[in-house]
């Protein structure tokens, strides 16, 4: 069960408000990295996880996680705290209240739909949505996962603090950026207290297959590293071995009925394409006769889109139009 | 440049079409860590990239997810290759292909919408949104999402071939799912041969935040164990410690212009809530007069929702109803 | 600040396992009208309140939420907990895991993706967005927001209750049902509290438009009621009176620069439509000469879409189409 | 069945144009609270609506609101009247329409997708989603929710004539607006000619649950209010009594068969936690040996974040780091 | 199978770095009618064909829309490059930065949470979603669609150009957008080697209905054209004559079984609404007794918006409230 | 402005309720080619357009596909009757009622959220978004996208036809698609009466690349056809020539301020990776000692996916773990 106090977990104190900073730091309130994704993340693993050492761990992360999504909106509510009176008072002339609001973007929609209230969306406007949540239920996984999302929160809020002046936003985004790292430890230490965490889950693997890399992209710029190179990889660079990597053929198969086969042929027939046409297409009308090589001709010298051949071709076209629509 | 050839990676031999196991194996085609999110994460990571080795690795690795999504979209073709043709020549009984669409869900819409082919939809048939895809520009962070990505990706298809029985399905997941913990062991390499990987980013965070654990949920349950005690760790079990974690008094400040302060004022006047007050409400209204402690009576003995009281209660307001709506 | 205790607000009692009953539930843990919904609009309107009495009782029920979030969260994860593990350890046949998961849909995701713990997606398997908070900023439309949102949540509730028959389940889900009437009427009288809550806002509105209804849906079932008719009403049931209700011509115009007059007379020449035209279609041309109406002919006999023209038909084509493709 | 006549239902008078204007207007055309939401809430509900007065009603408003719709669509075309025609006929200079089309941001999306022709996007340029759309298929309970809907529109149009000094536009939106009011009024009558509509849905509720308020948010601020006292009103300050509020334990339990038990124990086994552990970890290996507390050591003095420690720990890495990667 | 080479389809010489350019070009590398969707619309269709010729264009052209999104998202890097490092190591002092990332909207998530690195998103940073992707396994379909999605996206391209005064940015753009007219052409002759491609599918339709056309749209600016008028057309203006269409009287009815027509009646008296009532509603309340005709009275002399009524209005209310709010 | 009577464009006689089957025809309701993307298609580009003929086109036929949507919706509503009402007045035993809801998917949405009443979700529960909406603004274009709309409508319904053996429900679907057929018709038309409609918009393109036919996917099934052989085409077998297709060298390149060049070197140093490095990583460490060629050993004997290693690497783990974790 949660439970709540009206304090914060960390002091705000903003100098000034400034809506568009409001809008930006939204980026940790509804984005994809910010605190409810992180709350959500380790709050949904916890009710599913029966190790009671994690859970503890996750229902403590996710409980102040929800603190520091507390923080952020309160930062937000500041930054807004002006306008968003002023918007509903309408004590201001519009024109500068049409400035205020910022004129399009996410700085309109927070004025104009949230009347300047925080909301679950990031600096773009977008709402928030569950598919940032990577839960999977399975431990050796899900850590990873969150040891990946605090790095991810850590290097959102290091770019908030390199772009806000204001020393009291300043510091509690420090706050704030240094929790992710503290808590990306405690995910270290949680994944690495399960023995056998890689490969994760169950299954082991078909051994070939599990030192091989593939050289896909080649030409140049190719390079060495210990991530292709070296004693535990098998490298493949001609490519015609991986095609396939078993011994089969390359192609995909089925075994069908009769009765699905003879549909299959039945619509095969009906939607045959005749590689030995040479049709009148839509495109060859709506360029007209004279248009060039959509049919059988040349597009003329008026190609270049950096020059304007647009007045030439208009001519050229008029004259040959009404031959043509009828 | 990306350039392709008709084989695929590997052989896909499917023993008879099976619509639903086709919309279950979707989750890797169209869902959240299916091929195109795998291959969208590296590939829009290796385009923003300066460091040459890892450039070269994320492209090779995207470029095979590329593949895989055309192994997993061949796997899904065979399942359903018989309904899509019954589907579209319309030669079975309406009954019949009733049953075979499934009726209602993902198998439904992977009939109806889109025809029996292969679809960038989930298992539940949600499409696929670049909201999964987590590149965030900065390597030490992206790489762990890879690692966490790959890591959800071998799990999934660990569940896909554990309730597979078609011998051909199997084999062509075993290897999907074993080039993903390949893929892992790339991604690790790449990690660690960036020298200072942790904290991520340039900012190294605020020190006495970096080891505090706050011990956010009690009660029962509590536990110790390397993320949260030993000496690494300032564990905070009073929580009024951190209420706030600075010298602050927790609250949300903001210093506003003198015309800011007014409006606010202002508003806060408009939008005054009388504690005092004992209001008649809509719900009084609507509960009407007999109907209970909505206002100053009692709900009656029909609380129960297991019993069933409705037919008294209904016959209560018809009784007291009249004198009230007009 | 939050804080957690591992007891729940209110015990759960699963009789056993129903995975498919575990999705349906879902739709109050990550649908439209579940508990984070619940939450995210209480909480993100308590952190824009200034309103001392509002703000405390909007951040009281918002926690209460919470706690409700984790109690359908927990009655998942019991109800999942068989399948969560068979699937795990992949110990069960494959065909009687792939029955177990339930083939496709909801049931599919939840347990191939979410490897059964809970998910914030809703019963067909959607994830969770802030579109559904509609918190907008002022108290006098957000409480009334409120009541709205407590009435659907009541009422979803009550259809699952009508549903399931594990009687522990049942229980838990009728204290939920409950707390979300007696959340309705907290929000009813803190709306209510305010003593002008009607019209929402500053703005009046134009007087002459405030007690209009225009009867835009005429024929058989035309009715009346006290939202048409009365003393208070000016109903328009002549739709020529409001078109338009102003006293101009009904129609849109914007005064433009002469420059873009010029523009916009070129962009008309340039994409104008000669009405006068009978121009050969795409359509024309893919149905053939002989394929009737479509061009100058006549659709045939075959046009019954119950009986079966498809043969027929082909037939007609075969005839017809070599003359024309080429 | 819809009919349409080419005169709107309000005159629009646009002064010039404006499309940062436009954009913000947009949040009434495909936005949360704009006209097609409403539109589309009252249809649903009058589909499936029994009741011959209300499903004329609803039929009636929703209408209306297309109409609605069309005039703010048709304001939203005027505002761009100029940029559309100059984007597209090309005819001024590039950096000149760069500066028209608004640089990035719901500007350039409408600009560049959409060339200036409305687009059913919010103010943000996220696409308008059915998300939005509450209907619920009870009358007592989606009255509610028109309620609340009207009530959102009213103060959005509110906004939006605060910040618009367009006299034309400002008149428009002033006719929308009022009749947000006057369908308001309509529905709060449809709701209240239902006698008994609290609760909504058929249910009564446990009775000891509706009049309990608990005080889950407390320290200072904690607040009286009709809300949370009175006769009405059973208030729990003491957060104990309902952990749980039944009289159970708290927990969530599930009764399982054997052969789930002994899967789960092995699951539990397989993934164990070893809290006595004091693993090292990936985050060990990144931060290097003389990084700190991470693992067993200090931080150093670097961690101001508002100073310059980047060089000096800089140096200190190079030091160590050729010692451990290898 | 796909392969890569580190050269790009086009050489991209971008002259400066302009981050907000880059976010306009955004939408075509995550928008609607980018080209990942062009590849998977053409890569899904690929995968499900038959016919071996239309499989090879389908994936000739996906590859290539692939190396598309690679020449974008290397523009996008390009315009990036010195906004990223600069956010990256935080060299440049804060209100620099804060203003070169853009303030808010799509260049603010792009710096933000993307770190300048290309990101699957549109031009107003809204995820790419394979909603876009509108393939429907019906070859005579999927080519229409893919013809006007290689129309709008040579549109979308142009439009970049008439905004792009950078001249290498210019040219690729160019590029692109030539390719996708040659796309448009092969798509159409692909069309229209098919003999019946018109109408689609397989059920010819009902023949009265398909040459029909119902002026449904009436009043001034009524118009003819070939797609209403001539031969082909049976035109329908007295709208009568389609209410319904068929014999029938326009009513939507079921049969149902006995148990059900009682259940439903039950239901039809539960939520009866009463048209000869005239009840207070929360709306009355709210608006308090002199509220005017809200009720039964008159709204006074205060409703013109665009005056400022709202003081007499609230002393008015003042006056009136006490009486009501008890 | 838009009217209503409440008869429909077509009768609706359904011979019983069907739950499942109206979720399915939910897909024309609110799915991705249903009345609604199609009304909205059109009157969006009603509202943008100046030519009054298709203008007057344009909002007559999204006039009528709202009365498409009103039959759609109609349907779903006669399927959904019974249930409605067994689900609203719970006078079946739960058990029964969990069955007719359909225990997962969308019909568990379809019954618990919306209650039966119609909803703007597709067969699999999505709900409608507007990035199904392809509206471009440019008529040459988006006469070819409600073409395509209008083909791919039309086979959604004869899907729907094929799999209904309701008579009346078929019948009404077969008026639906046969006016699909009827509006494509007219949109072919109006494409046709502009006379040059390809290419589409204003630029012509480069002109040697507007010929150009790339043959990216190679290797067994390259084939011929008119849309890529024949006098129209140049045709590319060699890629290396499209590497790039211009004369330049194929990298991306962008001309930097000096201050800019020296963050972007600085960036690359701190991010380093070391290519000759063999580091230890997370994987290594989760693998265990003798976990195999993770780092430099073998995967043993256990690495069949379709064989039972668990056990015997499970034992093999127990050995060697205890060593590594301190």
């Amino acid at each position: 069960m949660f439970m709540h106090n009206k304090r914060l977990q960390y002091t705000v104190r903003v100098s000034e408000p400034n809506p568009r900073l409001a809008c930006m730091i939204m980026e940790q309130f509804g984005g994809a990295d910010g605190e409810l994704a992180a709350a959500m993340r380790y709050f949904t693993q916890g009710l599913g996880e029966d190790d009671m050492g994690r859970k503890d761990m996750l229902l403590d992360i996710a409980t102040e996680e929800l603190s520091h999504l507390e923080v952020v909106g309160s930062i937000v509510t500041m930054l807004n705290k002006g306008l968003k009176a002023q918007l509903a008072e309408g004590q201001m002339k519009e024109a500068e209240l049409y400035l205020m609001v910022g004129a399009s973007g996410t700085t309109a929609k927070e004025s104009i739909l949230f009347g300047g209230a925080p909301a679950l969306c990031d600096s773009a406007g977008v709402p928030w949505t569950a598919a940032y949540v990577d839960s999977r239920g399975e431990p050796t996984v899900d850590l990873r996962s969150n040891i990946a999302a605090e790095a991810r929160a850590k290097i959102v809020y290091e770019r908030l603090i390199n772009i806000t002046d204001d020393p009291g936003v300043k510091d509690a985004l420090g706050f704030l950026m240094t929790r992710e790292i503290a808590h990306q430890k405690s995910f270290e230490k949680a994944l690495y207290a399960i023995e056998h965490n890689f490969p994760t889950g169950k299954l082991p693997g078909v051994e070939k297959f599990a030192s091989m890399y593939v050289n896909t992209s080649q030409g140049e710029g190719d390079a060495n590293g210990p991530w292709n190179s070296g004693d535990e990889w098998d490298r493949v660079d001609d490519l015609e071995e991986v095609m396939p990597a078993d011994g089969g053929d390359g192609t995909a198969t089925v075994k069908l009925a009769a009765k699905d086969m003879k549909v299959v042929a039945k619509m095969g027939e009906r939607t045959l394409s005749d590689p030995a046409s040479d049709p009148t297409t839509g495109a060859d009308i709506g360029a007209g006769p004279g248009a060039g090589r959509t049919k059988n001709g040349d597009m003329g010298g008026a190609a270049n889109i950096n020059e304007a051949p647009a007045q030439a071709e208009a001519a050229a076209r008029k004259k040959t139009s009404k031959a043509k629509s009828r």
